[in-house]
């Protein structure tokens, strides 16, 4: 078994976070229907911030609208979304009132990301698309480049975007907290934020969360056209006490499938109290209290909605039909997400029975109490930047990149 | 052994025509160097166009130059583009006279092309760069993105590219000429125009060349702002007898070889006979036609240089050292490039073999000559389209894409 984890081998965001790869059984492309649901469930916001987009093609956009999804992913979902902004694109021209508009996609995610599956679903997408148009609005001439990348660094130029969608992303930290990832805090037998993680624990996450949502709406405002849109789903919390949010009873049930492997014998304390995820979930006042920080956009629309755990069971009531079931379906979900980086800090041997530890804890949870995920939609319009008079502007860019 | 090609089972240029996989030994990006050496010889031709490109950005481009490399493949020569390019900008900014830019990259090729590859190379390319600049000129910004799709088709929303680049790859055709695929036409024993091809075959392949070449100029034309550049460099031929072209040498020992295998019943004939290749070379004069009859770009170079079949002999003259060394080095190269289209066409089974008897036949035919590729270079520059006086301008979508 590898030894306590050195700082050179300590978890990177950049290799290590990517969903499960290729389209077999505990790939995320299989595994991603709590995405699709969310995405669905966003479309009002979606379509509003494509009309404003569309409304602010300045003549100098030569009649292009340039839409990027951050963090796109390789499954159903990430074509979803293009034909999402297609329709509702697609509906602003019905009218004729509005000029014809071409539209370019980039889809993007980290490097490690499958972009080659990516790139073969858009060709069976255009078919599909293509056999589809009879009757409905005509979608406008499109374009889709793949662009690899962490979203906390820059991606694209100054001012020439003018949509950014991103779904299911924003809840991942660049980093875990410094003084967590080199061990000078700890957050013994947990991976995230539980009943028993420490004051001074909690602020490492918070202040990770601050930091990098206040980057990534900066990077973001320089990459985005005067009045460019912005919907952002994650997930966050409900519960004003962080110690009780949504994610920290997923996590918590994980990290007591470790300690079982602990008990066992079969993973090393130590390697369990050096694996902390880069996450957090925050509430929608801490989200604002950043946007209100950056002073750079105004916010159309923030709520949150709730999403049953289990992708499959559609029922809105707080009754789990088949807690078994539903158990085995969360585990491949949070599987399919947490796979590489799992695997990564603790070897491929233990994922099996990991994820079915895991699935039991998950159905017993489920017995008592349906625990739902907190989803915080949120759409920002950018403000007007000072530098827009001016014809070029520069950005450090040693620093970001 | 799979029965004679019928129409359905016919060659797809998308599906079938990418370069090897991966970077094993018989992949293309270990087998590319021929591509390399092309790519430095042009350098100068390339920074010319690059300080035209550079010095063509209007105010509206907002400090950003769009530049595109178009049939990118997976090997190191994709990132030598970016280098190439980034270079010369840097040598343009040095002077401090021209404004800064950003530059935007986008890496096209076909999607059955290797784009995890190319972004895994991508993250050591930036790292390897910003380790080197100490000392050098600084690069200017730049992002990079992979656009898959076929470069017969349109690729970009309108005027928004400053600069295309196209490396060994307009010899490809879009299609097998439909006559041939189909079987009205037949060019028995061979795989493109040799010494025994019929004239009504050489017009077909002719005619395929002279449609695709002018839709490519018209497609690009549209994308380019007014004053953008080109810079294409693909095989084409130095004699004016087409059944004596560079290429017509080099597939007709490999139709010989295949012929071998015809020999031994282990190919069939009409397996052979049904095999083209969606390829020609054309000569210069060839070459200024379509560009004359397209009425849309202004040439500002053309030329052709020589280039030895085996990459790795970098003497001038005429002599060939090693006959034998250089028929293996050959070999790999064009398997490279070719085995998907084989492998599609014969099965895989052949291939070692197959590329065992061409290795033996290009060393004999070296031994008595050393035969080189012609390889035109060709940079262009678009001319001001009416279009651009007005805000925005649609064409005829679905008939393009």
């Amino acid at each position: 078994m590898a030894k306590y984890t050195s700082r050179a081998d300590a978890m990177k965001v950049e290799r290590d976070l990517h969903m499960s790869r290729g389209d077999g059984e505990s790939s995320y492309a299989t595994n991603s229907r709590l995405q699709e649901k969310s995405i669905l469930k966003t479309r009002p916001v979606l379509h509003e911030a494509v009309a404003a987009a569309h409304a602010s093609l300045s003549p100098a956009a030569a009649g292009t609208m340039v839409v990027a999804d951050l963090g796109c992913s390789s499954g159903p979902n990430t074509l979803l979304v293009v034909s999402e902004v297609l329709g509702a694109i697609a509906d602003q021209l019905q009218g004729g009132q509005r000029p014809p508009v071409h539209v370019q996609f980039f889809l993007n995610d980290l490097p490690g990301n499958d972009f080659n599956l990516v790139f073969q679903s858009l060709e069976l997408f255009k078919k599909m698309a293509a056999k589809e148009k009879k009757g409905a609005a005509l979608p406008p001439p499109y374009y889709v480049a793949g662009l690899p990348g962490n979203f906390y660094t820059r991606l694209f130029p100054d001012r020439c975007v003018h949509l950014f969608h991103s779904s299911y992303c924003l809840q991942w930290r660049s980093k875990v907290p410094e003084e967590l990832s080199t061990g000078i805090a700890l957050n013994e037998g947990n991976m995230y934020i539980c009943e028993g993680t420490t004051q001074s624990v909690v602020k490492l996450y918070r202040k990770q969360f601050q930091d990098d949502f206040l980057m990534f709406l900066r990077l973001r405002h320089s990459e985005l056209v005067s009045g460019g849109q912005m919907v952002l789903t994650f997930l966050g919390r409900k519960n004003k006490d962080v110690l009780r949010g949504g994610l920290s009873y997923m996590y918590g049930l994980l990290a007591q499938a470790l300690q079982s492997l602990v008990e066992q014998g079969r993973v090393e304390k130590e390697k369990l109290d050096s694996f902390n995820l880069p996450v957090y979930a925050p509430s929608v006042d801490e989200v604002k209290e950043v946007i209100k920080k950056s002073d750079l956009f105004d916010i159309n629309h923030i709520d949150l909605f709730e999403s049953n755990w289990d992708p499959h069971d559609g029922l809105d009531g707080d009754l789990v039909l088949d807690s078994v079931q539903s158990g085995a379906n969360v585990a491949k979900c949070i599987r399919a997400v947490h796979e590489p980086l799992i695997m990564h800090h603790f070897g491929e041997h233990i994922l099996d029975d990991l994820f079915e530890i895991f699935s039991q804890n998950v159905a017993k949870h489920l017995q008592n109490v349906k625990t739902k995920y907190p989803v915080i939609v949120l759409s920002l319009k950018a403000r007007r930047a000072p530098a827009d008079d001016c014809c070029y502007s520069v950005f450090a860019h040693s620093q970001l990149m």
